[in-house]
């Protein structure tokens, strides 16, 4: 067995019996793709994480309900433009309808659906130009629609986001591939069988596994990739990760505990983990991509809350985005994060360089502090002084572009 | 008795036996006025409320202090330019000898001055020129100094901001006067006897009152003033709110429980109210100025998060800077600020129009929607539908100046 995970740009349809395409069906004012269809050519089983927000979208109530029930699915309908959510019952009405509308088109049972939506909130769904998206992507389904797809499913992102990544296991190589949107109302809090954003993302992989593990796989992902990011702070009504896998490597079916699950579990969590920065990096507006480590909390809970509170304060967002090395900020939001901390054995480092040492300036000069903040990506750590548990936060700046984006932009 | 409150353009020397000061000290780099004085001609009674920051500024810890024991003071010193925050022991004899060097100026005991700073933070106080501010400003005192020490403790603040009201009580004239400053940083919770900002507020008063009925007089204001005000999210390490009640009205002393209580509580809230609505239009930045009241709440706790939720979301602060009527945006931020609530029973209103019904559009026409958030000030009534209780938040737009202000300038 190999462990090596190779990660390169594929897609969702990398991995073997997997068929996408992504067409425009006029939801999107633009013109833009806005309907997404993902089939595998063969029953998959799936896992799914979803938002916690108490406006979870229909679309998000129906797979919620799909995947209590352990059974394969084929499909995956999305469509960006309308997120179909606060539409009530007539909501929920139509994005079943809508899932009934792909099986029917792809020849498949309706339960086999899974649905997935993005867009403004409030506004019912135009199923008449859904339901001729529906078919048209069916038409347009290929083995190489990835690409097509990841473009589909995009909102304010200002490029698709697709990846993918092998390994061996078993002498058989194993394909994972993903693809996702942001990029604003970014803050998942992804619960498996109950989770959380408007993230998007799917995973599909050609690997045989137990259906345990493919939630477990999930789940465990999530705090190394969309459950540490925030471009925000905004938990949208209709974060969904979604996890298809087929079968089609015809590997011994992979279960927990196994090497062979290690070595699953290392490339599904590069996948995710890609797809999370990816998402970050193109945030509404970013400009710099900024890596918050908060060290030395007294618990892991402690050490999340503190790096989500510096991440999503305003004040640090646009000092990161004047290349601003003002550390004051940084500690003065790890102060109101009521959390552990000792003001007088507080360390930060900017990259590499000493910010603060035992709670006051570490004397570094003003230019190093500023090169240090300068580039287009840097990493800041926290180290509170009271314990040994630790988070990392993946955040972006906050510039003009996203007043702009979403001044004018209405969602 | 009369308990009708007049307001007007006072300031904190309005009331008899209060002068003040405000001096340019070099503290600032611009040159303008960054020490100010405040003194009571006769021994005051002291209440104040600070932040809740883990890293309370030296000042901070000294104010809490010395506000342990009942005690008259004499004089508050502020400056501006300078937090004085995370700077170690060093820093909190700073702070001190700051209080001391008033002290020797007036004549007056150490432990009757107290202190404020508002500014850079992580940077030690340039001593030498803030005890030649202090002497400078104890020269300038004068019965008509408020303005100018209005003046001297802003930062970023466009403006001075002072008020001033007057009520009858057993058949005297008292007044109250108050100054505060802001503008950004600012999400003060402030707590009686150990609250946090950095917001500063300071009120006088020459109303006769029992110390007790002073603190508790500070302390329920702060939920109808400081404490339902947001800016940005960003508590501050100094956040100070100081009043100061010297007797000079010689009326029977006040003490709780009766009518006169009744109208100087009312008095003293009118002026914190007004101060803080001030502190949220000079906002950094702001172009609009949102109360948000949440009702139908299980419990007060809920409404007040709930609110902030919404206070605090760039996405509905952008929307509102563009004038965007995105309603979706505003249930999102109270979907994700974990509050029970009934998706089915939400209600919302912009002004006085109908935006949600029961969960869902209300059908108002899109010009109508547009209207109610195009002016300076609009109101934004979130019912939850679950309970009885509710809370209102004030705070601003996320503009573009926000970004300029937070980006360019190094506080």
């Amino acid at each position: 067995m190999n462990e090596t995970v190779t990660v390169d740009g594929g897609s969702v349809t990398t991995p073997r019996g997997f068929m996408a395409a992504g067409v425009a069906a006029g939801i999107k004012e633009s013109g833009d793709r806005d309907v997404a269809l993902l089939v595998s050519t063969r029953p998959a089983h799936a896992a799914g994480a979803f938002t916690a927000n108490a406006f979870a979208a229909p679309a998000v109530q129906y797979d919620r309900a799909l995947l209590k029930v352990r059974k394969p699915f084929r499909a995956v309908l999305v469509n960006s433009g309308n997120a179909n959510a606060c539409t009530g019952a007539a909501g929920l009405a139509d994005a079943k309808a809508a899932g009934a509308a792909a099986a029917r088109v792809l020849g498949v049972s309706a339960a086999d659906v899974l649905v997935a939506s993005t867009g403004r909130i409030g506004v019912r769904l135009p199923m008449a130009r859904l339901r001729a998206g529906i078919a048209a992507a069916a038409a347009a389904l290929s083995a190489d629609g990835g690409p097509a797809a990841a473009r589909a499913i995009m909102t304010t992102d200002t490029r698709p986001k697709s990846t993918a990544a092998s390994v061996e296991v078993d002498g058989k190589t194993i394909h994972i591939g993903g693809m996702t949107k942001g990029a604003g109302m970014i803050a998942p809090r992804l619960q498996p069988a109950g989770l959380h954003a408007t993230m998007l993302a799917f995973v599909t992989t050609d690997a045989a596994v137990e259906p345990d593990f493919l939630d477990a796989c999930l789940a465990q992902s999530l705090d190394l990739s969309f459950n540490r990011i925030t471009v925000d702070g905004d938990m949208s009504t209709n974060d969904t990760f979604l996890a298809l896998a087929n079968g089609a490597a015809e590997n011994t079916r992979i279960r927990a505990g196994t090497p062979a699950a290690a070595a699953f579990a290392a490339a599904f969590n590069r996948v995710a983990a890609t797809l999370a920065r990816e998402m970050v990096l193109d945030g509404e507006g970013a400009t710099r991509f900024v890596e918050i480590c908060v060290t030395g909390a007294q618990t892991w809970d402690e050490a999340r809350r503190c790096a989500e509170a510096i991440a999503n304060s305003a004040l640090c967002k646009t000092a990161w985005f004047g290349a601003d090395p003002n550390w004051g900020r940084i500690v003065c939001a790890a102060g109101r994060a009521k959390v552990a901390l000792d003001p007088d054995r507080v360390s930060l480092d900017f990259g590499g360089v000493p910010i603060v040492r035992a709670g006051v300036d570490a004397g570094t000069p003003e230019t190093e502090k500023v090169a240090a903040v300068s580039g287009a990506e840097f990493r800041i750590a926290l180290d509170l002084g009271v314990g040994s548990h630790e988070f990392t936060v993946w955040t972006c700046d906050l510039s003009y572009d996203y007043v702009r984006i979403n001044a004018e932009y209405h969602t």
